[in-house]
């Protein structure tokens, strides 16, 4: 029986890939003169990687990124003027309207008072703090928890302070690595609900995903029926067993 | 009676403004032949007081801050090399060494056991759970919160969370504004340790200090007779009451 359920944010909840898209797009514009946009990209994610354990997730460490990119591919020829337009890119990023995936709404609000909600979150925490507050949807949830990343320790220790059975806790997400399988592999409960596109550090070895059954939604718009449908086969599998 | 003590990080268990300090100068000596380093100070708080809306406290924030400075202050014709040094200066931030605090590893020490201990900093999310580690006193800590400020909401919230009584917590900290105002606001209780610098951002007008006794130590080593004292009080008025 499930109790309480654990929202994934970005590309869950709301447009979050799309928004780096178009600023990496723009990024590529930008240098469009120097390189072609191909190795702009290839260079700029193999800065985002290599970078990552300084600057962690998050739109800051991608500008930085970007910065330290531009530098390199231009051999120090970009101009003040350039390094202030991507310095431009990341207050768009951090000022863009916090829009919905369809349906997010109608299925969160249909699923107040029967559930406890949270938010759980990886990235900036101040970002995702003023993104949760611009959505409109921070009422109805009992709890936010803005982690640095999704491992099993980080779930496990989640349950243990907020004082959830790992058994009625359903985790609700776009990524298959962050959002699903460390929620498997502790015994806990989870739903993918793939996001249009799937961001290059949130693919998943397919070999950790053998063997596992993973239960995915096409839209969240589908959860609250997808729910009753549980907990109606734990209400017969007890029937069958009392 | 004191239960439970939440203690801020950065500058009450270790050096952290030192390090900003020292990023800083380097930045000033590297743009010392376009300005002289007192406006380039100036023209860099100011950046960092406009760009905190955006960016919040931390260091991949001031270090957008710094590039778009030297780009403003050198009307473009900062080097590429220049720019690359400033985002090292961003490394060495991050990876500096966690120097702790004179006398913080045994006063710690000593609570432990009889005092449920708890770290509240704010900061960027990833840096400061990787300092926590790096700090070796993770262990001692039951808790630990990490936010976007602090203000009364945000300790009312934790105190209902962690179903902690407001009259046995006590904060400590070295910002009178962050760590001792919102606090004695709500009648909770908190001790002010001042570190040797005061960041500008965290300069308290005075009038709101007004009628609020302060309790001050010079040290984080005289904490452990300070909650021996205010225990013996505190027996002492209920002995007298009885």
């Amino acid at each position: 029986m499930i109790t309480t359920i654990g929202f994934d944010a970005d590309d869950t909840l709301w447009h979050n890939e799309r928004v780096f898209l178009s600023a990496k797009s723009k990024y590529k514009g930008l240098l469009a003169r120097y390189h072609d946009p191909e190795w702009v990209e290839e260079r700029l994610d193999a800065a985002e990687i290599r970078n990552i354990k300084h600057f962690g997730y998050g739109i800051k460490g991608l500008t930085l990124s970007m910065i330290e990119t531009a530098v390199e591919l231009t051999e120090g020829r970009i101009k003040g003027s350039e390094i202030n337009e991507i310095i431009g890119f990341a207050r768009e990023m951090l000022e863009a309207p916090v829009d919905l995936l369809e349906g997010v709404s109608e299925a969160i609000e249909a699923l107040v008072g029967k559930y406890r909600l949270m938010v759980i979150t990886k990235g900036d925490l101040f970002d995702q703090e003023t993104k949760i507050a611009r959505s409109g949807l921070g009422e109805y949830f009992e709890h936010v928890e803005i982690v640095s990343d999704k491992t099993r320790n980080v779930y496990e220790s989640l349950f243990s302070r907020q004082a959830i059975a790992k058994e009625e806790f359903l985790m609700v997400g776009n990524s298959l690595k962050s959002d699903v399988l460390p929620v498997l592999q502790i015994g806990s409960n989870a739903v993918h609900i793939p996001y249009e596109t799937e961001w290059f550090h949130e693919k998943v070895d397919p070999v950790l995903l053998y063997g596992l059954e993973i239960e995915s939604l096409e839209s969240i718009r589908e959860l609250g029926k997808w729910l009753d449908n549980k907990s109606k086969n734990a209400a017969g599998y007890e029937d069958s067993t009392a």
